[in-house]
């Protein structure tokens, strides 16, 4: 690779292939959440998803969100024995009115044969009608050449054929599949080059990789090194099977690692946000984050080597291939030593608590830090508590209100009208110096139907904090995320709630107890208190 | 690669390297469990530790485990300024007595100079001292090239006398670290086979890749490729930051794909066990296994999408790149909102659910789970509910018992003692037939103390099922996952239940609510339910 900069486009499949892996079930209106991520980081392609294939996507479709990325489709060529005009599967795809559609198709002979049981020639004809009927009705088309490289290894000059077929129909782009995942890279490399020698143009060409012998990465690399200027893949490498390409890989070696970074150019301006991008999916999916992901992982720069951790204090390049700071990412080294207490101390600066430097109180943050989070508490993920936890060790947590007690009863049973209902039902009794306040509430969920213990806790305490009512008004619970530590019903909870104001502040707070309401109720008062302090700094 | 095949070496770090992993510390006994596994496996070397750099390392080689494999000490060339016979680090490595001996040592000028502070003819010196002084008190020596791969690039000459004062001074191997994990596969290949031309035999020479950049994998493939005959890594990838080349990943490549498997041979015979060495391992270090693993994850060979699963059932080559039952792991056609008519049909036969095809029932099973699953439900993490909802559409529940209504309190205030404690108390009243059963039962956690709502209602739940009572007896909750649905505390949330039973049955269980208790609780009796029907079909 040399000369001018060329552009390489990225496909994000996050939204469909990432849906295929088990367990992940997006809703509408996470999918607009991610694809709302993938359009600020710069991605040229947001897969939406399969329109017409399930309740989902269709609801995902008919509500898209405008994006400056080119929002796709998802479909299959026509069925056989149909025309494109009439098969209802592929009309479905088109009603979804993208800019773009992503048809995928067969380009192994076998798999003709086989999977769908006509001839070789049949075949072409229903890629090319496919791909012609999409773009006669103004649509970008991608081809996806299912088993591209299985298919070239068995049969390359009708591999070849099906390719042309889409190319001659009026597709943009035709993408090599490796469906099954197990093609090695130095083969990916080969066999792109070539299709690019047997006339496809690189500029056309795309390259789909999954990671079934941990090598997603690598393929695409050797495509992309051979010629391919489409690059697909998924963020944090969700997918069918061992997931897909990472995007979350792909994308910083591609921006910040030679040959690539000079000989290329992509939408992408910056990989500062990858690391927030990356951890705010895993909290969607309710996954803790891969902490060995390469750049974005917790681990990704955390030096734990003695000879290393005392090398990169010196000179980072040592033991860094890049500077953390650039994927967003922080650099860690061990608690106990010196540059443990100055991030501590950089840390509490910003938010706007100032200890001087050798201060004994921060040596004993660091250590109940390190043993809260032994017990399952989670700081990164909750800033206010951590706060809260430092400004307890230097004296400067002031005692707004005391919890004497709480009760909380969720009751499951047949109604006067016959119907099964559950009642959930919180009483809290708060101290403020003399003053004692006796609340109760119910809990109302959005639909006026009971939310459960959580809901009912957080409206008994917000109704009646007696002076510091304001700020609670103000206040609102913009997310809960729970998480178990451990195994069994016996292990330890974990409650991370997310909170907002009027005045555009968030804050997130942690409670850990073997229960999960005494968990969820620690983490709301945390989140009353940081905000009491925060009003009072104003 | 031609001819006859060549022998290729590996060797393992996981329990030196491995423990470079932030959270990882292995006890001396569990490092002489994997070291036992590893020998079984058919690994060449294994390298145990650094003796005398920590008790644990010290303590595995004071009672090291006999194995076929050579155990080799991990250690570093003398330290400047000293003789190697008078340097007391280098002497504790030499003391353990191992067959084999593994030193690293710098190749990268920058690093001799910045780090060490010495000359680069100092440096060689200290290499062939080292070399020569272990090699002369009878051990099988390996040179571990530091950095080599930024050492090339930036001063290639130097670099290659590094290994060639390693080889003059008497070591088997020399091996190309690249420590930083920054090198790229393609150029990977290129260092490894200029270093071979520039006349290190490939039968000397050894590749050390890590993941930072996702690529420790294909990086360790580019070397063999390129000539060199020892591979390092670690079982799961483990290592320091982003981790090490993953054998578990490597392995299974080399000896079941090509170009590998016809021109290679390892001391590896099968790898019919990798499945079940990757998951004790996680076990041992009390992680969630990877599901998304090459070769060994759960989901690696599970088939979600409707039209792959339709065409494994046909040709399991369509979608699988090796069989499954070659690692010792399985397929998996989960249930979700992408699966076919076929695939739900060989599900419910896979549960000893025969229906014919075309039954009107299928298409009902089907709707019902889209539109669950888009409520929230997750079918392919919960076999048994979808089992349940099966049968109800199919008539084939019986109706074993029913929840007549429940009442759960959790209470938290000062003991008697001024402690703060919490008291979780559950109340079910059950109908069997005529019978009604009433059961109340407080929370007791793995140390008695109060466990939360839901182990209560478990406990309340389980004192008592009349007849069934013996099933009940026979099973336990093994894990709990809780995840949020929507955003707010009013989202939706959906609980999974894993259970398990003296007969080595395992199952999980769904259950989906605004309220969190009321969740768990369907989800827990689902797992009832699940269990009474598989008893009465033994």
């Amino acid at each position: 690779m040399s000369g001018e900069r060329a552009r390489l486009f990225l496909y994000d499949t996050t939204l469909r292939d990432g849906q295929q892996t088990q367990g992940v079930q997006f809703s509408a209106a996470e999918k607009t959440e991610i694809a709302l991520m993938l359009d600020a980081l710069g991605v040229d392609y947001i897969e939406g998803g399969w329109p017409g294939a399930n309740p989902t996507d269709s609801d995902f479709f008919a509500a898209v969100p405008r994006t400056r990325a080119v929002m796709t489709a998802f479909g299959m060529t026509r069925r056989s024995g149909r025309s494109a005009d009439n098969d209802d599967v592929l009309a479905a795809v088109l009603d979804a009115g993208t800019a773009a559609v992503c048809l995928v198709g067969k380009s192994h002979d076998f798999h003709v044969r086989a999977a769908l049981g006509i001839t070789l020639e049949e075949n072409l004809t229903s890629i090319a009608a496919s791909v012609a009927h999409a773009a006669g009705r103004g649509r970008e088309v991608l081809f996806d050449a299912e088993h591209f490289f299985d298919g070239y290894a068995a049969n390359p000059s009708y591999a070849l054929d099906c390719l042309r077929a889409a190319l001659d129909a009026g597709a943009r782009w035709v993408v090599l599949c490796d469906t099954n995942g197990g093609t090695l890279p130095a083969r990916v490399g080969e066999i792109t080059a070539a299709v690019i020698a047997a006339g496809i143009p690189g500029d056309r060409l795309g390259i789909h990789a999954h990671d079934d012998t941990g090598n997603a990465v690598a393929c695409s690399l050797a495509a992309v090194q051979a010629g391919a200027r489409q690059v697909q893949g998924t963020l944090n490498g969700l997918g069918e099977r061992c997931g897909n390409a990472s995007l979350t890989t792909l994308i910083p070696t591609l921006l910040l690692k030679e040959p690539f970074a000079s000989n290329l150019v992509t939408g992408v301006g910056s990989v500062s946000d990858l690391t927030r991008i990356s951890r705010r999916l895993d909290e969607i999916l309710n996954r803790a984050p891969d902490r060995s992901a390469p750049y974005v992982g917790a681990s990704a720069f955390a030096h734990k080597a003695g000879l290393h951790a005392s090398a990169i204090l010196k000179a980072p390049q040592t033991y860094e291939h890049v500077d953390p700071a650039l994927v967003g990412n922080e650099r860690v080294i061990p608690m106990s030593n010196q540059a443990g207490q100055s991030n501590l101390r950089a840390r509490l600066a910003g938010a706007g608590i100032e200890v001087a430097p050798g201060d004994p109180a921060l040596a004993a943050i660091l250590t109940s830090v390190k043993e809260r989070e032994d017990q399952g508490y989670a700081y990164d993920s909750a800033q206010a508590s951590f706060e809260l936890l430092a400004r307890a060790h230097l004296e400067r947590l002031p005692r707004f209100f005391e919890i004497e007690r709480y009760r909380v009863t969720v009751e499951r049973r047949l109604n006067a009208a016959g119907r099964r209902i559950s009642v959930s039902e919180a009483v809290v009794v708060v101290r403020l110096g003399e003053e004692r306040i006796m609340s109760v509430s119910d809990s109302v969920g959005a639909s006026g139907e009971d939310a459960g213990p959580v809901n009912a806790l957080w409206r008994a305490l917000a109704k009646d904090l007696g002076r510091w009512q304001p700020a609670i008004e103000d206040m609102a619970l913009t997310d809960f995320r729970v998480r178990i530590i451990g195994a069994g019903t016996e292990a330890v909870t974990r409650v991370i709630v997310d909170s907002a104001d009027s005045r555009g502040q968030a804050w997130s707070t942690v409670g850990v107890s073997p229960n999960i309401v005494d968990a969820s109720f620690e983490a709301l008062v945390d989140a009353i208190r940081w905000k009491l302090i925060r009003d009072r700094a104003v």
